[in-house]
C-alpha cells in the first residue's frame, strides 16, 4: 500500500467550526482508511471531539492553536491577526513544511487564500493561482474556474488557467485528454474581450497535448456539460457560480411551493416522495463541495462555510484525490508545455506579466 | 381615449419569421386593442397569414420588403446588405421617422443592435446603448442590464444603467423608487472591479430622486429578487442570463428524469399534475420574453429568436408599455439629474468619454 495522505485541518474555520469539520474528518476517513489528519485548533475542543470518534483520534495528531480568523476578518485582518499563530495559517503552513499533502479549510476564502499565496508562493510558471469547482451538469460534473480567485484575466493567465483545469480534471474525471471550452458572449456584435480571443486562438493553435480545446462555451453550455473545463476570469466566473445557486434555490422552492399548492399535488407527492428524494440527492450541494486552489506550491481546499460534515467530507475527499493522483506534478508538466499568449505582450504591465516572461525557455 | 399605440414589426426577424410574428401580433392586439401595426417583410406572405386574422389585418399597414437579416448575419454583413432595405432596418428607420413608436424584431442581436445604433443613435448624455430583460425571480421580476450589449463598462455607464433601469422598472413595476443593485462579486479580498466600486460611490452619494440605491448584490441574489434592478457590464450580465437558463433547463430536465424514474413516481405526477402545470407557468420562459434597448433615440424590443406566438406577444407587450408609460422621457428626466461618476475621469479615453463629459452641464 502507498504511503498515507496527510491533510492539515483548519478545525477552527467556517460557520460551525469543529462541530462540522471533525465529524467531516471521521467520515472521510471511513471511506480512506489511509488519511493520516494533522488537527489545528483548540485542543481542549477537539479532544472532547474526539472522544466520540476513536478512529479518527488514533489517524490524527493535534496542534493546539489559539487565534480563529472568523468568516467576517478581511484579507488584511486575518493576515495581519491571524499569521503564524491561527489554526488557517498554521493548517497552510504543515503544506509548505511538507508535514502534510493538502490543507483543508472551511474558513473565508478571502482570508484561505491571501495565506495561502502568502505562505505557499504560485507555482514556477504561474502569475496567480485561480479556484476551481465542481460544477453539476446534465452528464455528471465539469470543472469551472476562476469562480473567484482574482478579476481581469489577460489571455496567457486564462491559457494557464486552461492547463491547471485540464490537470485537475485529469484527476477528477479520469480522462486523458479533457475537453476545454472558454466562457464567452454569444452576441455576434461583440463576440468576447480581447483577452478571451486571445486566448483561444492561442489554445487552438497550440494543440497542447494535456486537453483538448473546444472552443467558445456560453453560460446555458456549462450546465449541459459541453466540455469537461470551462475556462473564465474570476469576476464572471464567480457571478456564473452564484447566479447557477440562486437559479438553483429558486427553482427548488417553486417546485416546493407548488408541491403544497393543492390535497392533489400533496398526494402526488407522497406517491413520489421516493423521486423527489432522488432529486434532492442529484441536486446535493454537498456533494460538489470544495473548491480547489490551482496553482500554488501546495493543495489548498476551501470548503463551503456553512456545509455540514457530509460536505466538508467531500472537500477532504476532493484534496485526497487531488494529492494521490498527483495534481501538483500534472500541472508543472501541462504549463512546462503551455502554449504562450501569440504575439501580443504577455500580461498587462503589471509584475505578472514580467514574472511569466522570464520563464519563457521552456515554450 | 389616447391615441393609438404604433409598433413597427420585423416580420421576417427569427427563427420562424412570419408565422410566429404575426399570430403574435393577433394576440397582443387582444390584449391591446389601441395597438396599430406597421409591417415589414414579404407582402404576399403576410397577406396569406393576415387573412387569418382579419382583426389583426384591419390594425395593419404592410410595406413590402426583400431582404430578410438572417439569424446567421453578422452586423457588419447585416449593415452591409440589409440597410434600407431589409424588413429589419425599415422597423428600426420607422421608429426614426416618427412613423411608429416602437420596432420590436425577433431577429438576431447583434444586427438589431448595430442597425438600431447606426440609424436611431443614442440619446443625448448616453454614451451607449444596454440591453435590459426582466429576470423572474421569487418575489416577481427583476430588471436586469446589460445582458449583452456592450463589454466593460466605465463606472459612468453602470451609473447611466441604473438610471436607464430604474426608469424601466418604475413604468413595469410601477413603482416611485425601484431599488438599484450593482452585481459584484463576494470574495473579500477582491471585492469587485474598480469601475463597479466607483459606481457604486457614485450612486450612494448621490441619492438620485428616481432610485434607491441598495449597494453590491452577488449573483443569487438576483433570483431571490432583492432589488427591482441589477445594474452589470455586458459580458458579465450575458454570462448570468445565460447560466440562469441553462440553470433552470438542468432543473426541469432532472425533474423530469426523476418523475419517470418509477411506477410511483408516474402515479404521483398524474396526482400533481396541477402542481406541474403551475410550475411550468411559473417559469414560462416566454412570459418574460423581450430585451429592451435602453439608450437609443426610439424604443426597440428583442425578441428570442426562437420564440412562438405567445412569447413574440410578450416582447409587443412590453413594447407596448415602454411607450404607453413614456419610457423615453423617463430616461430623459434621469439622466438630466444623474450623478457623475467621482473624481476619476469619466469613460476611458475613447470618444465616449468626450461624448458624455461635454454634457457635464446638467450635473
Amino acid at each position: 500500500m502507498s504511503s498515507p495522505v496527510r491533510i492539515a485541518l483548519d478545525v477552527m474555520g467556517g460557520d460551525h467550526g469543529a462541530d462540522v469539520v471533525l465529524p467531516g474528518a471521521a467520515l472521510a476517513l471511513t471511506r480512506h482508511p489511509d488519511i493520516r489528519f494533522l488537527l489545528f485548533g483548540d485542543e481542549t475542543k477537539i479532544r472532547a471531539i474526539l472522544a466520540r470518534h476513536p478512529k479518527l483520534a488514533e489517524a490524527s495528531s493535534i496542534v493546539h492553536t489559539d487565534v480563529v480568523v472568523t468568516m467576517e476578518d478581511k484579507p488584511s485582518q486575518a493576515l495581519r491577526r491571524g499569521r503564524k499563530v491561527s489554526s488557517m495559517w498554521k493548517a497552510i503552513d504543515a503544506v509548505r513544511l511538507h508535514e502534510a499533502d493538502c490543507a483543508v479549510s472551511a474558513g473565508n476564502t478571502g482570508a484561505l487564500m491571501a495565506m495561502a499565496k502568502v505562505n505557499l508562493k504560485t507555482m514556477e510558471g504561474i502569475s496567480r493561482p485561480a479556484i476551481a469547482c465542481l460544477w453539476p451538469t446534465l452528464r455528471g460534473e465539469s470543472v469551472v474556474l476562476d469562480v473567484g480567485a482574482s478579476i481581469g484575466a489577460t489571455a496567457q493567465h486564462l491559457v494557464d488557467m486552461a492547463v491547471m483545469g485540464a490537470a485537475m480534471a485529469r484527476i477528477v474525471f479520469d480522462i486523458e485528454k479533457p475537453k476545454v471550452g472558454l466562457l464567452n458572449v454569444g452576441v455576434e456584435e461583440i463576440k468576447g474581450v480581447e483577452e478571451v480571443k486571445e486566448a483561444g486562438a492561442t489554445l487552438k493553435a497550440a494543440e497542447h497535448p494535456g486537453l483538448d480545446y473546444r472552443g467558445f462555451v456560453e453560460g446555458n453550455d456549462i450546465g449541459r456539460g459541453v466540455v469537461d473545463v470551462v475556462v473564465t476570469e474570476g469576476f464572471s466566473g464567480n457571478i456564473a457560480l452564484k447566479t447557477a445557486e440562486g437559479t438553483a434555490k429558486q427553482f427548488a422552492e417553486l417546485l416546493r411551493g407548488v408541491m403544497r399548492s393543492s390535497l392533489m399535488a400533496k398526494i402526488g407527492y407522497l406517491f413520489a416522495r421516493g423521486a423527489f428524494a432522488l432529486l434532492r440527492e442529484k441536486l446535493d450541494p454537498r456533494k460538489s463541495n470544495g473548491g480547489v486552489f490551482l496553482g500554488l506550491n501546495g493543495v489548498v481546499i476551501k470548503s463551503h462555510g456553512g456545509t455540514d460534515a457530509e460536505g466538508f467530507a467531500s472537500a477532504i475527499d476532493i484534496g485526497y484525490d487531488m494529492v494521490r493522483y498527483a495534481l501538483l506534478s500534472r500541472i508543472e508538466a501541462g504549463i512546462k508545455g503551455r502554449p504562450r499568449a501569440g504575439t501580443s505582450p504577455d500580461g498587462d504591465g503589471s509584475a505578472d506579466g514580467a514574472a511569466s516572461s522570464e520563464l519563457q525557455v521552456s515554450s
